[in-house]
């Protein structure tokens, strides 16, 4: 047998293992798997260094399957390489409820799976920012323990959404010449031929943004090598755009829009086994194939024992285990303390966006995994401390981003940052922005990783800059993504224990909204204990309270102002701070009932809509809120204009009083 | 006076009026107006055809600040031009509450603002769908009544922005030769140097796009005449770099950060006096330059006159006039109406997706303003009808845009086709990808325009592509965007009554969430009246119901299978169907009250969160639907898997009644 003969069994092996787990779904994307076959099979059998016995081996490389639709190509991949936790009975249970193999590939349903693509471009700022992160890396621990190349799979779909284009305008300024992205050039989109709706010159474009192009026949096995070689060597990150054809080797449908999103149909997958010679029945592998395929999947063993070594070997081990292992380190614990010590001490009378940046300053202080980063907004943000270097093109060293104005992009490679370990990324954006990077968030929530945005400018605080700059809806929409902890402090010292929990959350996503104006002291002693942590909790108890008013962030001290106006009156308020509702629907029955409390009047204050509250306050609550879009004028005028003060919570209690 | 010298004083009565304005706010952005003052006294009083005294003139050019920051530009324009609702004292008002002159420009506010903008790069893409407006109209009435340009000015962040690519690759493939993109390249951004984030080659990156470019001197008047009077002639969409030094005449912040977003302080705009030889106080406009500007600010009057002489002599006239005030044409009632009456004849079960593609069978056939779209999902959200033919490069004479995997700007363009007016957009998309453009869809909501998105595949429904297809928190997302109408119909007469009251909503944006599954009639008498227009109402009555099941879309036959089986059971129970929880919350408080009702058990029935149902049920209601993501299963297993069934309902109702 050639060894033509022996890629294209190979290939075939991916393609027949497709075709027939979307038919037996009767429900999949046949066309990318079977056109992205050949480069595929290169890829993997040749290039890509990983273990299948050590699937998280930290060293491997990345593939990352951006265009998530063809996720019958990384199954297929996982079973012939050997991955254990892959079998031809999960293959053959495509896209049915409980499966590992879901009709988009999702992260942590099994070994090999580096994220959760499916939603469009997103894997290719995933991709930017596991090249990031290995970057950063190999800066830090040396090239004897981080040396990797990150390999990513895109369509025509991924180039055209928004989101390609920050992720390879940063790529390409980083000049992270690790990264290849091989893009299925099959000119086909759902609604038909691509030229229906771009005329882009790919290449003219990557080039523009500092890429290396290379453009090859995507079914020919010695141009897709040589591609690769070419790419491994290049200064510049690599775009590989692969002529193939959508369906391939489907006698009636390859090459059109009909092999993209459904099932062949069983006359054509027969006539696809003749067209290709292929002689064996679904899911039949046969041996000199699988034989091929697994020794090829073992062939980095030897690489990745050497690493072991060398790893073994080094001083670094301890701290480079324990980076990936995500754990902090031991001082973080007590750093933070002494830190809430000193603010129970000092009282600082702080904007939260600037009480989180004397929190990150003790964070990254102690926390060397730390890598912080602004869309182009660090004076407003304060996300930058004394430990925070910029990242730049040609000096790795420091542990800030400067991702400019790609909200989007950044979300989504900080989501590659954290899928790739070793590093804990933390965003700057305005809270109004979150809008932005919606997709890439609630990706994170999904998956259940460990990235912390902090969202500043939080609500009409805003003040001059207007409705456009105002979040008013973002709170609820942001509360709504499940497992994303939103959190909202009131003050310094809630704004260093809602950090502590983002940072102690190995397995979720979290935000932080805080303010652009100044915030007084609420929380003036010390507690070991994180009240944050429950998510809701007495600021100020009151026994049979006749009112109780729940309130976050900057509303925590209008509500302060008005306990103590009502109290003056001889109405018992009580006050609940509410850090993170998300916390707080998971505590124990009996503290969420304590808390919620049978005052006979209960109000919500948050400069933000409605919608959540009610949960609190119950539907014929008061909530002094906002219910329609900001305005552009001084902070305070607008908290005045729109009555969110301490005056009309006092008199939305009496009025209800009667 | 030389030509040069009389536009210096022009530009920099530009530059004066934004640096005081700016310091007087003490707030506010100097750098861009001053940076842009000569480009845009170049394009206002030598290009622009427009009218003050008649700024809603359907034929006038447009001009969109993509770089809304800048808004002191746009507002010293208007006031110098002699718009007269823009006065001295506008501008001294800058960034208070309650005046026109807004942080950003705010449509609405005053006019010649022709959109909302500030979000870096929505605004290219809003005068995209200008354009593309202007071309379909073009097509449609003839060029005597529409032949205009549309110019934007932009800023290095709104090319960052992911959004910006959608709209350039679209605008180049579609050949939008009339217009013209000014890029303010003063290579600064907030955080400092445009370098410490990014390095691509623009026009290289525009001209792989389809865009002709240019690149001058954006302070040399003759430079920036030549390279409009190029653009105006070319056969593609033009960029034309403007090199600007942001601040420009400001001795020691010019071309630096520190011009960027803050007053430049009482010395430095005392010295940028001297500078620039300005004689003149704060808001002081010398007579010859306001002569100067008023002049040009007239020059298009004859203009406007002929092209008034032409609609009048046009057979055109009535229709073209209607478009134009957004009026929907005689017929249309009568249509929906006898198609209401063949549904409750024929009753027919149906996808919600398909029942809409029904109903825009017949809104296209009578409302030839309707221009649709999808985001490449045509055959799954059913976008396109028998009158829907593609608009292709050089043929605008269809009615349907294949706007490819760009949902960002697909969005974003239909707020610039809305707003150029003549035309009622409607999207085609998953309702998954609404977190992809939700910016634009708020943006859409703040100015209060019509624009109607079609988001298909609307829960767990979406079944096989799994979680990360399958919308949980979009609906409860996208109601907390204040003024959006979001319709999720429960059956075909549903779908066209909520169609219906989205395209007679002039001044707001609507969405519909719309099942990939088929629905069983539910409303099977003709009603004239359009029960979905009160939000919510009595799909089920009953007199003292123990329990009332609220619902909406697919899950509202949910509710009526519990209805039968709890009535079987001896418990009244009734059924309230809610197409539209925003309309249903501004009914009077009366309908309100009688439609929630008193039965001791609500019951809330929704594939997706909680999160707003509590208005209706209460916090001690019974909620059916989500409380995390989907999975990828067939849909109808998914429905048993996440407990989403009637007799989930009935369990939870008898449990409770214990």
């Amino acid at each position: 047998m050639t060894s033509l003969e022996k890629h294209n069994r190979m290939a075939n092996a991916i393609r027949f293992l497709s075709m027939d787990a979307v038919q037996k779904a009767n429900s999949g994307h046949p066309g990318l798997p079977m056109g992205a076959a050949d480069v595929a099979t290169v890829l993997f059998t040749k290039f890509m260094t990983f273990d299948p016995k050590n699937p998280s081996w930290p060293n491997r490389d990345r593939f990352v399957l951006s265009a998530g639709h063809g996720s019958m190509l990384q199954y297929s991949l996982l079973y012939l390489l050997g991955y254990e936790d892959m079998t031809l009975e999960d293959l053959k249970q495509f896209r049915q409820l409980g499966s590992k193999t879901a009709g988009h590939p999702e992260y942590g349903h099994a070994s090999g799976i580096e994220t959760t693509t499916g939603p469009l471009g997103q894997g290719i700022a995933n991709a930017v920012g596991m090249a990031i992160a290995e970057r950063k890396l190999a800066d830090e621990f040396g090239e004897e323990l981080m040396d990797h190349y990150t390999y990513a799979l895109c369509g025509d779909g991924c180039l055209m959404e928004g989101i390609s284009q920050e992720a390879i305008a940063l790529a390409g300024h980083l000049k992270l010449n690790k990264l290849i992205l091989m893009w299925d050039n099959n000119s086909i989109t759902i609604d038909g031929a691509v030229s229906l709706a771009d005329s882009t010159d790919q290449h003219a474009r990557f080039r523009a943004c500092n890429w290396h192009t290379i453009d090859i026949d995507g079914h020919n096995p010695e141009e897709i090598e040589a591609a690769l070689k070419e790419a491994q060597k290049s200064d510049k990150p690599t775009m590989i755009a692969c002529k193939t054809t959508i369906g391939y080797g489907a006698p009636t449908k390859a090459g059109t829009n009909k092999a993209h999103g459904s099932p062949l149909g069983d006359e054509e997958i027969a006539e696809t086994r003749k067209a290709l010679g292929w002689e064996y029945g679904p899911f039949e592998i046969p041996e000199d194939v699988l034989d091929a395929w697994r020794v090829a999947g073992l062939r980095s063993t030897k690489t990745r024992v050497e690493w072991e070594e060398r790893l073994n070997g080094s001083s670094a081990k301890a701290e480079f285990t324990r980076r990936f292992a995500g754990d902090l380190p031991g001082g973080f614990a007590t750093a933070m303390n002494d830190y809430k010590k000193k603010l129970a001490a000092e009282q600082p009378k702080l904007a939260s966006r600037k009480s989180s940046q004397e929190t990150l300053e003790v964070i990254n202080g102690v926390v060397p995994e730390t890598f912080g980063g602004s869309a182009d907004l660090t004076g407003s943000n304060n996300t930058n401390t004394s430990q925070t270097a910029g990242i730049t093109p040609d000096d790795f060293s420091g542990r800030y981003m400067h991702w400019g104005v790609r909200e989007h992009a950044m979300a989504a490679a900080m989501n590659g940052i954290a899928l790739h370990g070793g590093l804990i990324p933390y965003s700057g954006g305005f809270l109004i922005f979150s809008d932005y990077c919606r997709t890439s968030v609630r990706l994170a929530a999904l998956m259940g990783i460990r990235v912390i945005h902090v969202w500043t400018h939080d609500s009409i605080g805003v003040g001059e800059d207007g409705p456009t700059h105002e979040p008013v809806e973002q709170m609820a929409s942001l509360r709504a993504i499940p497992n994303l902890q939103m959190f909202r402090p009131a003050d310094a010292m809630e704004t260093a224990e809602c950090w502590q929990l983002a940072l102690e959350s190995k397995d979720r996503p979290s935000g932080l909204a805080l303010t652009r104006q100044g915030l007084p002291p609420l929380r003036t002693e010390y507690t070991e204990k994180n009240l944050c942590a429950t998510g809701a909790y007495d600021l100020i108890p009151a026994d049979s309270a006749d009112v109780t008013i729940f309130a976050s962030g900057s509303e925590v001290s209008v509500a302060v102002d008005a306990q103590k106006a009502l109290t003056a009156k001889g109405i018992t308020t009580r006050v609940v701070s509410v850090p993170c509702m998300e916390l707080f629907f998971e505590q124990p029955e009996a503290y969420r009932k304590a808390i919620i409390g049978n005052s006979p009047i209960k109000v919500g204050v948050e400069a933000a809509v409605r919608m959540g509250w009610d949960e609190f306050i119950g539907s014929d609550g008061i909530f002094i809120g906002m219910s329609g879009f900001g305005a552009s004028g001084k902070g305070p005028d607008l908290f005045k204009h729109f009555g969110i003060t301490a005056e009309a919570v006092v008199e939305a209690v009496e009025a209800k009083r009667g």
